[in-house]
């Protein structure tokens, strides 16, 4: 076999929005299978703000080094095995990395699961509301324990997570409010998915039309941008809110991510807790099911951001922190 | 009845510790009692962080009014009854206030409760291991959910509650370091109160002593200090670490009493959860149970600085900030 596998390896760590070459597109031969390996042509990359954060230092994970094909999710499709577990034609999901092949065998951590084709559905349903973004609103939205009645207020909340984290509210009984950067987005996230309210922060009165659209108060913020945006919704949290820091994105390109006031957390008990969604591995399967039956009966309802080529990775890395997806963003090999 | 009735007014509102004349001595005459009121001695005041914090703002309780008699609680005797619930000898708790006498009627809503007469064992026990300081370590510890073998780090270790905080983490199993501002108190919580270790912040290699006597990492900060201390405990926490927010004595002289970096919570996932004593006054006397019994099979060991007279409350509360008690701080009147 001679492919080509073209691989978007990290040459630098990028010091804020990645610039041209700290992503650097290479071409290497696809390796002839051994016994117990399985070759993947990838079809769809996930692109989420966390690849930002791998980029830059050891975290949760440890970080992406200098010269490796850069970390990311993506579904791939079997097109040769010499694995007992895989034949060609399986579809997969899993680490795959920012390349066009990716080749599976028993001892990879990459975490590779089989999905199946469902009828009427892309297969890029399991790189969102049943991938990484529908099991991080699921278990985060766990953590914030909504009750009926009270006020979630989400960032983000045009993104793939925070579409998913609204929606989830609503079918909670919350009174669901967004924050989204530009109208486009506000509109669809009230029109479409139902939210209460939603609120444009690139507004110069938005601080006054939160307050308005949260009139009792917050009492769940589901965060994923920190900041400015947050300091102000804490500055509105109810007593024993819940703060859920599922993602900082405001930060991710500054030394630290953002901080939280302390005499806040304490004169309105606040419960701040922070979660990678990895830790509720054991209970994937779970909350796949209800999230398959909600998207089944129309209550989770979703949008694509679809960018063509593996050479335009980077830039779609980059449209996540400047506002330019709405709805999951995913690359399209 | 001409008694005089001694009483330290707020007089204006302190930046930093407190300044001479910000709590003014005056004497108003005890007021003639109606019926449905009862006059009660003041015996002890309990001296607590949480009054610079009320004679600040509006927090958790509303700021105590200029020219309003500063809130504190205090142990008193009832001396003159007309009210039917009370009768001459009676012992209450509950906020007195910094004065020589307090009227008791039925309208209050200062939470006085009447407390029995326990052989052996000293009144103030009812402002500190059975008093607030009791129940607020009771309560933080169960936010804590402290499992045998984790480490649990307490800061101001030698006060009233961190003390008592530290002797629960025993009575759990954890490994318990306290950190304190002197040799003697650092001395104390581990020679006497049983602690695993003790750390004095005021050395100048206390970091890697901190980091010596936690070597698998911190599970637990029960924070009272905030600041630079919880910056350095904070930097040793154990993914799914628990942060009891439960005073900031650091920031309480300051403008904002402290921040917390998002970017741990989220990376060690941590649960960061504010809370104030009086969420839990329906559970009191279900705590107060469990510490009395503690308190009776030689768990729990207390220790008091107590300063004489009422004039020396200012001072007093100075001393928290400054680090001059040991254990409880009482004024004796």
């Amino acid at each position: 076999m001679s492919l080509t596998n073209r691989q978007l390896r990290l040459q630098s760590r990028p010091k804020g929005l990645l610039a041209p070459g700290d992503l650097q597109l290479l071409e290497a031969p696809v390796p002839e299978l051994k016994d117990g390996q399985a070759l993947a042509r990838v079809k769809y990359l996930s692109i989420d703000p966390t690849m930002r954060v791998w980029m830059a230092a050891d975290t949760y994970l440890p970080a992406v080094a200098i010269g490796e094909v850069m970390r990311a999710i993506g579904f791939a499709e079997v097109v040769e095995s010499r694995h007992p577990d895989y034949r060609k034609g399986d579809r997969v999901m899993g680490l795959t990395g920012l390349q066009d092949y990716v080749v599976l065998d028993s001892s990879e951590k990459r975490g590779f699961q089989k999905v199946p084709k469902i009828p009427f559905v892309s297969d890029t349903v399991f790189l969102g509301v049943l991938g990484m973004n529908g099991l991080t609103a699921f278990f985060g939205m766990e953590i914030a324990q909504p009750k009926k009645g009270e006020t979630l207020v989400v960032s983000a909340a045009a993104g793939a997570t925070g579409s998913i984290v609204g929606q989830i509210g609503k079918i909670h009984g919350c009174r669901v409010v967004g924050i989204a950067g530009t109208d486009e987005k506000c509109t669809w996230i009230t029109t479409d998915l139902g939210f209460d309210a939603a609120v444009n922060y690139k507004q110069p009165d938005w601080k006054e039309k939160l307050a308005a659209a949260t009139p009792n108060g917050i009492d769940i913020d589901f965060e994923n941008v920190g900041g400015d945006v947050m300091h102000t919704v804490m500055g509105r949290m109810n007593l024993h809110g819940r703060v859920v820091v599922c993602g900082l994105i405001s930060g991710y390109n500054k030394e630290d991510p953002g901080l939280v006031s302390l005499g806040t957390v304490l004169v309105k008990r606040l419960r701040v807790e922070g979660f990678i969604i990895m830790d509720y591995a054991s209970r994937f399967m779970e909350a796949a099911t209800q999230l398959g039956q909600w998207k089944m009966f129309g209550k989770l309802k979703d949008r694509e951001t679809i960018v063509e080529g593996l050479e335009k990775a980077p830039d779609a890395v980059n449209m996540l922190f400047t506002g330019g997806n709405i709805g999951k963003l995913i690359v399209k090999l």
